[in-house]
């Protein structure tokens, strides 16, 4: 992968051979082509760095540059694929949002998303596990004078299982839908799964459907959804495949190499995927719910590794003459055993499953979610326990909606009041009911209604 | 780019790698990836070089490897995008043939086909015109046992105007359908024209079905052939974007590089469209016609050029678990000033083209048409012509049914009993009767005509 500096020496030097060229008079189609690959290099390198090319002046912060991707960061690792961290406290957020080129979200903003709705915000917000944002402002200023948006939001189905962090962006985006009432396209990319994963296409499938029950029971209004499987859909619409194309003639190699850190050793349908990820942005995606139009604005709720992939489409979507979206990025669920890292569902202990008994809940929170406690209840008493490596404390800021209740329980615990085992038992008769609504929900999902939140379909839109 | 003797020593330091790994008694998961890439560099080398990597045995023939892709040859170069060559004779096909690892079509090969179909076989195989095989006997073998195929074909769409080289691989895949009865599809990949022309999206699209007009106009039967446009069908059919990603999997940017000589600089579009032209070799990427069945084989003709798409696919194939297509490889239609460049569908002067008048096709080979006469009559009719650099005689031996007449007129041009004149005015004679045929056929080609051809439908298919 060329590093930043790399393609500053490489820009430097195409910068000096357009000067030489024009400077010996070289006809027209050999200069003009010399300029083309200097305004390339250019948009290739603010993609890399974020910066414009200045020539004389080298880029900076490139100390990591060379060891891969520009995610790299000292020991965070945040792209689509891998999340890691060696802080028991997890990823540092704010140091995420540098990087990243995102915005935080003040307090202000939330602030005026309960004046816009007219709603107390979901308790994501209050709470900063959406922390994240780009251009909601914008969002919240067209919304304000009668221009609405729709959501975005996916799933990548590796397996038939979910769990409790998947449900995160879905319980946001089902609230968001509720109260801005809009409509919501949710991606199940099934074919990205196929090309990284050791699985077939049909097992992919498989999953798409498996998890988009699991999706329908989150209460997503049948009205204003459209679930679909890439699979599918790219073979079901003639526009979809449209803006994947011109999305894949506005990125080179060389961007994906940096934004993803792709090799030549990658298949070209990783190579590729991107785009595919990028094209339901944009409305006209969406022929049967937004017509011809391009002018709908997307808001797209995700986790902040899913980001690369809006960087470079808020990247095309002008020079594709589309509007970019806008983002709200949450933090990551942590494992059980630490929010060291982003949890497995191919570790049925990392994580509380959607399929787990109420037992299960029990026996896997007891015996796996990592305390902040200390080793005797004697100590803990006396020097108290630490909420921010807790992970049962952690579950609870996403589960328990009662903000009281919540600070209580940190007070407690941080001053020994509350023990390891009392704390878990919260978190346990938190999840637990939960669970089992969802089970209840997810039973009365007939293939019928998954039919129905799959076809291609009007939905209902007032813009 | 990657040359033969650079992959060469990357395969034998990763061969050494494995081995140390071994040795040191490595954990499996990194014995097992060392081994995976070795494999994977073998393939590449095996794709790029055409032979297998033995350690100690360095690729023969790799004088000119370090500048460009493996299709480059002294001054012949032939891919998808750019065919070229310094003689006058054209392109060195018995070169090429060894180049590609394809096999030569030799009269035994022609014998059968007149055996096995019990017609004349097509001027265009006796005279060599399509020249090169793969897998053809198989076809046969398989034919003679009952054993039913299909045939696919295509074209780039980068021009409503087609010339009479363009006709080529159409003329004699009709008569394959008439001589062998079976059905055909034609990819018109206007996304490829799209990611690789400076043209919309519309224009591509408009382009598709304004050849399809004249490729209507060849005669081909309604109930036997499906024409489709990328654009439409990849969205029109999951069974085709499902072989699609099948290809995208298993084929690596490395991979792509060495066959087509992609660059980081190419958008990802490029990188991942050979996979679209592939796609269609695999039955069952219209079910539609094929149902579910993947054991139809498929029998592509096509001018050299785009053999390298087709290496592909056949190295793909039978790791998705389907029949490698067979293919007729056709040589190069020369422009009129002779046969060093393909034509351009952009110089109006390079060809006759399907919309030419009487007129202009006779001031066109008057004018343009190169000459293998000598500059004077009396040296003429003292020393002769030559008509293997002749372009009229040239064109006449793709177009000028009767055998015999065509030797007489090569004799007498060679004796000099033919001046050049003449010999231009037989051409004329030829192709204005030719052309006007074409054109009143494609008067008669109603939108509804293409509409029927191309929808996605059942075909006439006994097998």
């Amino acid at each position: 992968m060329s590093s930043p500096m790399d393609l500053y020496e490489q820009l430097t030097a195409q910068g000096l051979a357009v000067r030489h060229i024009k400077a010996q008079k070289g006809n027209k189609a050999e200069v003009e082509s010399a300029v083309q690959l200097l305004l390339r290099m250019k948009e290739d390198y603010k993609l890399l760095t974020g910066q414009d090319y200045q020539a004389g002046r080298p880029p900076t912060h490139t100390e990591d540059d060379d060891s891969g991707p520009a995610e790299d960061d000292e020991d965070d690792q945040v792209n689509p694929w891998n999340v890691s961290t060696s802080s028991a406290k997890g990823v540092d957020y704010d140091k995420l949002i540098v990087r990243f080129g995102s915005c935080k979200i003040e307090q202000e903003l939330v602030d005026r998303i309960a004046r816009v709705t007219g709603k107390t915000p979901h308790h994501f917000l209050r709470r900063g596990i959406f922390f994240s944002h780009r251009d909601m402002h914008q969002i919240l200023d067209a919304y304000e004078s009668r221009k609405s948006f729709y959501l975005y939001t996916g799933r990548g189905p590796s397996s038939g299982a979910m769990h409790v962090g998947h449900l995160i962006p879905f319980l946001f985006t089902k609230w968001l839908q509720d109260v801005f009432d809009v409509p919501l396209v949710v991606q199940m990319t099934d074919d990205e799964k196929y090309l990284w994963k050791d699985l077939s296409l049909e097992d992919c499938h498989r999953y798409t459907l498996e998890n988009a029950r699991d999706i329908i029971a989150c209460g997503f209004d049948p009205d204003k959804t459209f679930i679909f499987s890439d699979l599918d859909y790219m073979g079901a619409s003639p526009s979809f495949y449209r803006n994947v194309v011109k999305v894949q003639k506005h990125v080179t190699f060389n961007q994906v190499k940096g934004i993803f850190g792709f090799t030549d050793s990658d298949c070209i349908g990783k190579i590729s995927f991107p785009a595919i990820q990028a094209a339901p942005s944009f409305s006209n995606s969406f022929p049967q719910i937004f017509g011809d139009r391009n002018d709908v604005q997307c808001l797209i709720p995700c986790a902040i590794d899913q980001d690369p992939y809006f960087r470079m489409t808020r990247d095309v979507a002008p020079r594709i003459g589309y509007l970019k979206p806008a983002l709200l990025h949450s933090t990551f669920f942590p494992a059980l055993q630490g929010a060291q890292t982003k949890m497995s569902a191919s570790d049925a202990n990392s994580s509380i499953f959607l399929t787990d008994t109420a037992k299960q809940i029990k026996n896997k929170v007891n015996k796996h979610a990592f305390s902040g406690g200390k080793d005797t209840v004697e100590e803990h008493r006396k020097l108290g326990g630490n909420p921010d490596v807790d992970v049962s404390f952690m579950y609870l800021t996403f589960f328990l909606e009662d903000d009281e209740q919540l600070e209580k329980i940190r007070q407690d615990y941080r001053s020994g009041a509350l023990l390891t085992g009392e704390l878990k038992k919260c978190l346990i008769e938190t999840l637990q009911p939960m669970i089992a609504a969802h089970q209840e929900r997810r039973k009365l999902v007939t293939d019928e209604t998954v039919r129905q939140f799959m076809t291609p379909r009007k939905l209902l839109f007032n813009c």
